[in-house]
């Protein structure tokens, strides 16, 4: 097991049981939220984000373990499952599974998925408001929103089944998936005080990595085996999403994934000893199954 | 025109350009959701809630016309229409219109509609930062949420077309719409750096007006006219949601409606002469036709 693997594991113990003191009960009234919101947060995410978070703290000198650190983290990994709940729903991706699991939606109902994913997204703001940092609030606001997400998942929606060209593939997999992933980092370099150079490092860092992260997930969509991704095979081609291997083909979105990774360890080794972390977690983002 | 439609008017020209310069222009990539936030958001409300920020403000100190109290009471007009979009979709309310006009996932997509409803609620926090208070932003978050709006919302959903006793329509309505009436007052309260004893005065007050506020809205669904409302007249019952007439009647509403307003104008007397606009708001929510 590598470092990388041993942070994710470390943090997704630590996150799991703050997300489980923070999240209401499922015997709090009224119940069917609570409880949705439960099942979708613990459906077997890798807590990537709250990592990010975690790794851009440390680089730029936090300590692990801190609160408002955690705290940011919990809150990013509740806005994730928030955009996984409103996209899988029927007007949207229109999807029955996710991780092996039926989307919530599926398991609830679609009026509960609509108000339990406004309610992680509520919620997390909630949490954010206790960091006291009301730029860290505005910094994931501005990544959510349609400059950053939102915008993603509006132009993904609207690109299925046409031809799209490549400028277009890039503004949806920077805004749909990077935006988030940059934000991440970003928090956690704020939080430990960065200054503009680090914080600059971090951005470029998180471009870069935020991308390398959706190219690899359409390549896997592609290659990967059903038990690997939780859901079928080449689900999103055959649903007419716009993926980089459907713009460019594989060999040239491998190519691709390859040089986001080198650009990200590049940025971080300025951080020293202390990037290590970061280096190991972007080889992780080019080499996982799923 | 007495002072509470003075006020409002007054009030909606205010906000209405801040909202304008706010929210991203229709021109903007990617067009169609930032077409659609104006599209709702410019439906015809009568920024009741702004009002209500504007004059708990004044009522506590504030000055008509502080920055931040717009700011604010432009995020709650944003919170509102936020709700009401997800409100009318299909797999909720399923309403084709809304003040006379396409309900947002008729005169667009519902996928659209998720995703402009998000929007509006993502942008409303990024604004709500710019005031500077945690403090306001975790007030506003929590009245939205589970324990707020959202569960309001989740029991509504759950109890149409079952009989509901008199603890539930309460439970309904002072959550889903009660909930951010009173947090718009504490939010312009909390601004003007209100006393505990002065926050008190406004939350009790928020309490009455806002449960007012929906007890009116069911009489008026019973008997309104068509042209009056916007929508059918008697919609609601004939959706089997529930309603204050359909479990208490009609004379025990209205009796109820003026205890409220009762309750509600001797909180604003605490005030003294800086609280007659927030007796003439609660007068008016009582005699208003739609």
């Amino acid at each position: 097991m590598n470092n990388a693997d041993t942070y994710l594991k470390k943090v997704a113990v630590l996150i799991d049981s703050v997300l489980e003191n923070l999240l209401p009960s499922e015997t709090v009234y009224p119940t069917s939220i609570h409880t949705l919101m439960r099942y979708s947060t613990f459906a077997g995410g890798k807590r990537v984000r709250p990592a990010l978070v975690m790794a851009a703290h440390e680089a730029c000198g936090g300590k692990f373990g801190d609160e408002m650190a955690i705290l940011a983290g919990a809150a990013l990994e509740m806005f994730h499952t928030f955009s996984l709940i409103h996209d899988d729903l029927p007007c949207m991706d229109d999807d029955d599974f996710r991780r092996g699991k039926p989307t919530a939606h599926r398991a609830f109902t679609e009026a509960l998925a609509v108000l339990g994913g406004d309610a992680l997204c509520i919620f997390a703001f909630e949490c954010l408001a206790k960091t006291g940092r009301t730029d860290l609030i505005a910094e994931i606001a501005q990544a959510l929103g349609t400059h950053g997400m939102l915008g993603g998942q509006v132009v993904d929606i609207e690109s299925e089944n046409k031809p799209i060209d490549r400028q277009t593939i890039e503004y949806i997999h920077k805004n749909k998936t990077a935006a988030l992933i940059r934000a991440s980092l970003r928090a956690g370099a704020m939080l430990a005080q960065a200054s503009d150079e680090e914080l600059a490092h971090i951005s470029a860092y998180g471009n870069a990595v935020g991308l390398a992260f959706q190219v690899v997930d359409d390549i896997l969509d592609e290659e990967g085996t059903t038990e690997q991704l939780g859901k079928d095979a080449g689900s999103d081609r055959a649903k007419g999403k716009a993926t980089f291997p459907a713009v460019v083909g594989i060999p040239e979105s491998k190519k691709y994934a390859a040089e986001l990774i080198t650009r990200a360890t590049a940025e971080a080794a300025y951080f020293g000893k202390r990037g290590e972390l970061l280096k190991d977690l972007a080889n992780f983002i080019r080499d996982r199954v799923s």
